[in-house]
Order: C-alpha cells, then sequence, then structure tokens
C-alpha cells in the first residue's frame, strides 16, 4: 500500500451535476472553499458547459471566479469544447478536463459526438489549452461497461486513453460510469494499459458506487500502484440510469479506508465529514456516504492507522 | 481469485435481531426456505437465546422447527450456553454457532461474562453438541475494534480464536462488529492467525458495512485465501452503536462483486435480490445494499464474469 494518495475530489462536478436539488453559487463556493480548508488538493469546481445541458453548474462563471485560491491547490473544471476553454480560461483555470467515453454509443448519446469526432474536438481543445499554459487531464468514461454497449472491449479503452495522452492529457481518469466493476476487471483493465506503455503515474480511478464495489476496486488499484483516486463529497451524484440508485464513490470513505491503512492524505477526515453532514441539509437528502451515516449515528471510532 | 465461495448466510440471526421490525415466524421461515431456494447452502436461522434478550427472535423453536430442510444444506443456530443446546438439539439441529468477543469489556458487556468465563461455558457446550454429532461454529467479534476498549491487541485474537478451535470448533468467524476494519488491518490479522497454525478452512470472514469497507476487506481476504464469507441479505441488521448505520454486508453486494469475478458461489443472484426487496417490504425501511438499490432503479446491467 501506498505511503501517499492524491484524492481527486469531482463532488462539486460531477456530483451536484447529477443532484435533484441545485445548490446556489453561494453554497457550492462554501463547499469548494471547505474541502480545500480540509485539505482536498485537487478539486474539480464546475464544467464549462452550455446550461441547457447541465442547469445545475449554469453558474460556472460565478463560481470559478468568485472562489478564495489558496496556493499548492489545483483546480479545475470540465471543458467540452473550445468556446468552454475560452470561458474556462477568462474565469482563471490552470486546469481543465476532457471527457469522453471509450464506447461509441455512450459518445453518441452523451455528447453526440462518434469517438473519433470526439478525439478530434479533444485535440484542438487539448493543443489550445496547453498553448495557453494550461495542465489537462482525460476521463475516459465506461471502461468497466457501457450503459448501452454492455461490456467494452478493453481494446477500445486503449485506444480512447492512449489518444488523450498523445494529445497531451498528463492523467486519465478512468470512470466506472454506471458503477458495475469489480476487482478482477480492475487489475485486467490497469495491467493491459500498464502492459500498452501507459505510465502508473498517468492513471488515476473513478468509481462510482452504484454497487458497492468501490472500495473494493480502490483496494486492488492502489495494489497495483494506483495513487490518484477520484471521490465525491458524501458520495454526491447519482447513476443517471438508476433513480435512487450511489453516484460516486464518497471521499469520507475512501479517505477513511486510506487513513486506516496508513495512508497519507492530507485531509482532515473530521472536517470533511461536517462538510458533508451540512451538505445533506442543503441537499435534502441523505447522502450515500456510509462513514457519514456512521458518524451521524455516532458510532464509537475505534483504530488508529497501523504504523 | 478463488474459484468457488461458501456464503454463509446470518440475515434471519444476525441480521433479524438488530431490526427494528420484528417479522413473524412466518415471514422468516418464507425469508429462509427462499434464500435456501436461490442457492445458499449454509444459513444460520436463528438463536436460542432467553427471549428477554433478543425479542425479535423468541419464535426460535416455531422458526427452527417448521423450517422445510433441503438436503446437502447446513442450517445452524446460535447457542449462548448449555440450555439453548438443548433446546436447538430439540429442534432438531445439526450445528450450532457460539458467540464470543475477543475484547474482555466486550464480553462483560455483551454476554455478562469474562473471557475465561465464556471460554468455560463454551467448552462444555462445545464438547456436550459433539457428543450429539453436532458441529460447532465459532464467532469471535469485536476482532478489528471494540466499541469499549478500542483496538483490540491481536494477541487477544489469537488466545480466544485458539480456544474455540481447541475445543472443537469447526471454523472460526472473525467478526468486525462495529464494522471499523480496513484492508491492511485484514491482511494483518489473517497472516497472523495463519503463522499461528490456524488453517485457512478455519477462517471465516464476517463484516459490518458501517464504514463501507466490508467489501474491500473481503477481497483481501479473498486474495489471502479465505474461501468462506458471512453476509446478510439486505445488508439486513445495524451497528448496535449506532443508530441509521448500515449493519452486516449484503448478500447480494458479495455476490454480485464475487460473480464478476467470475467466483462461483451457486446462488442465483436475481432470486436473491427478489427475496431482498419483500423483506425491505416487510421490515418498511429502504434495506442498505447497494445493489438492491440499482437493481430497484433499474440501472443497466452489463458485465459478465471475466473468463
Amino acid at each position: 500500500m501506498p505511503a501517499e494518495v492524491s484524492i481527486y475530489e469531482v463532488g462539486p462536478r460531477d456530483g451536484l451535476q447529477n443532484e435533484a436539488t441545485i445548490l446556489s453559487a453561494d453554497r457550492k463556493i462554501e463547499m469548494i472553499e471547505g474541502l480545500v480548508d480540509a485539505g482536498v488538493k485537487r478539486i474539480e469546481v464546475t464544467s464549462f458547459v452550455n446550461p441547457r445541458w447541465i442547469p445545475a453548474l449554469a453558474d460556472h462563471m460565478e463560481v470559478a471566479t468568485r472562489i478564495r485560491r489558496k496556493p499548492g491547490v489545483t483546480y479545475s473544471a470540465l471543458v467540452p469544447n473550445l468556446r468552454g476553454l475560452d470561458a474556462a480560461s477568462r474565469a482563471g483555470m490552470q486546469e481543465i478536463a476532457v471527457f469522453m467515453a471509450a464506447s461509441q454509443t455512450h459518445n453518441r448519446k452523451n455528447i453526440n459526438k462518434t469517438t473519433e469526432e470526439a478525439l478530434a474536438t479533444y485535440r484542438e481543445v487539448v493543443t489550445e489549452a496547453r498553448s495557453r499554459g494550461m495542465t489537462v487531464r482525460g476521463y475516459v468514461s465506461t471502461v468497466y461497461g457501457c450503459p448501452y454497449e454492455g461490456e467494452v472491449p478493453f481494446e477500445q479503452v486503449l485506444r480512447v486513453g492512449k489518444s488523450l495522452l498523445d494529445m497531451g492529457c498528463y492523467e486519465l481518469s478512468l470512470g466506472d460510469t454506471i458503477g458495475v466493476g469489480t476487482p478482477r476487471q480492475v487489475e485486467y483493465i490497469l495491467d493491459g494499459l500498464l502492459h500498452a506503455d501507459i505510465r502508473l503515474d498517468q492513471l488515476a480511478v473513478h468509481f462510482h458506487d452504484t454497487r458497492g464495489t468501490a472500495l473494493a476496486n480502490i483496494t486492488v488499484a492502489l495494489q497495483l500502484g494506483i495513487r490518484t483516486v477520484d471521490s465525491a463529497i458524501g458520495g454526491l451524484g447519482g447513476c443517471p440510469y438508476a433513480p435512487g440508485a450511489s453516484g460516486n464513490v464518497s471521499t469520507e470513505d475512501v479517505v477513511y479506508m486510506l487513513h486506516g491503512m496508513g495512508c497519507r492524505t492530507g485531509i482532515d477526515l473530521d472536517r470533511l465529514v461536517a462538510i458533508s453532514a451540512r451538505l445533506g441539509g442543503h441537499l435534502a437528502r441523505e447522502l450515500p456516504s456510509k462513514y457519514l451515516k456512521a458518524h451521524l449515528g455516532h458510532c464509537a471510532r475505534v483504530g488508529k492507522p497501523l504504523a
């Protein structure tokens, strides 16, 4: 197990875009600043997409410009095209993320492009972003399964991943969009990518906890050497294909497990869970994080990291 | 990963004893028979304890005598003393389980005995049970932490576990009673026991999913060679020390993960989740199983076992 793990907080973007309740910009800013104060060092704060597609993040410009930025922290935003890049640039973003699926049908339905068209668009976006001095993260979704196609051939994951790295992304976040992955599949896919000349430090894992397997999948990824884990405070979000199902793996569950194994994250778990409890109130629902529920139930807390 | 895993279903006992709603004997019998029809081969059906302590299982005699028994299935019941053994024996049980904690304070508070007194009682119970041709399973609780003492020294886990095996238990079920365990701790404890001349086939793992780490812990246990996993349909039960927190790891979540990894369980996941959905109705609450929630939300199901 690694001595240190980098948490990439995606709650303000991937989480909130899938919540029924839309938070005000003030609440979002409070949330983002709170997470950073709790020790989060990398955070995706919004998405510069057309508000028609994602009304929950229509205030991207306000959020991105008003957050108080701390030195040493990476603030990122999702960008779908050159227009979004321009807006992100005007908002002072230093890092952006591009997003596409490994599966053809998901790209058509989700971003209205073929895989080739998406790659062509992002090639322009990434080149332009880098020429402006920004770093770019690449999301590959449906890595473990596609709601339309079922299992996605590994070759498609590899092709999309490689293309994103080749065009200049510094890191791939491998997404289990519908939360179907299991540990052996994680091993299979990560092993495959690592044997295709992709480096460990170019890979991050992004699990949705739809079927409860996220922490098991993360454990196996860590055993294989992965050092960056995406998560969302409270387990925000949901599965757009399953009303009521769990969303992103929760940051506090991940941090609890990591600290329990003696892996440092730099994050204060008590502060994290306080933010999560407040967010549950703002969103008027019981968030799926199990650590949060145990905490709210005042479960006896024991256990400290093993040496 | 193992080709085959044995699921030990504890829902009717460990689950129901911690539910606010008490099911009728009819419902319990329907539940037990349904689980066995779905392919469960080992199941703890009730507890022969004084109904004053566990009113939810006061109908132990009715449940244990009325269930239709299938050949090849192991039906077990918890037994706290010779009186309980007698009742279990009259009910025709072929397997019983004894239960104690690794931690001194938990034994005092939970079963009103010191560790030594508990071991002395069980020595009599196990000897008598075996002389009647029964097999005996031993639960060691608070292995990963005690709500009163915090972390429990490994030596105490080893001493209690060894004693239970020495008196004639064929298997130890190592319980994370308050759900605080993390994968490295699982490795540490299992490794320690295996190096103290306890065999792999004498060990089972029993996790509560209070902080979401159960499937991660099970994954590591399987990697170390463990082949028996306790679980409860729906994730029944709760943490008596944390109202609202999750209980036992859910059987359908475990089975989903195992099948996803190509490990056989002999259990039909669709039938399992149908039982779980009905149980949620009977208990009038949303059960914590994530697979159940995804299923009820009709999340696109993809993924089949890797070869």
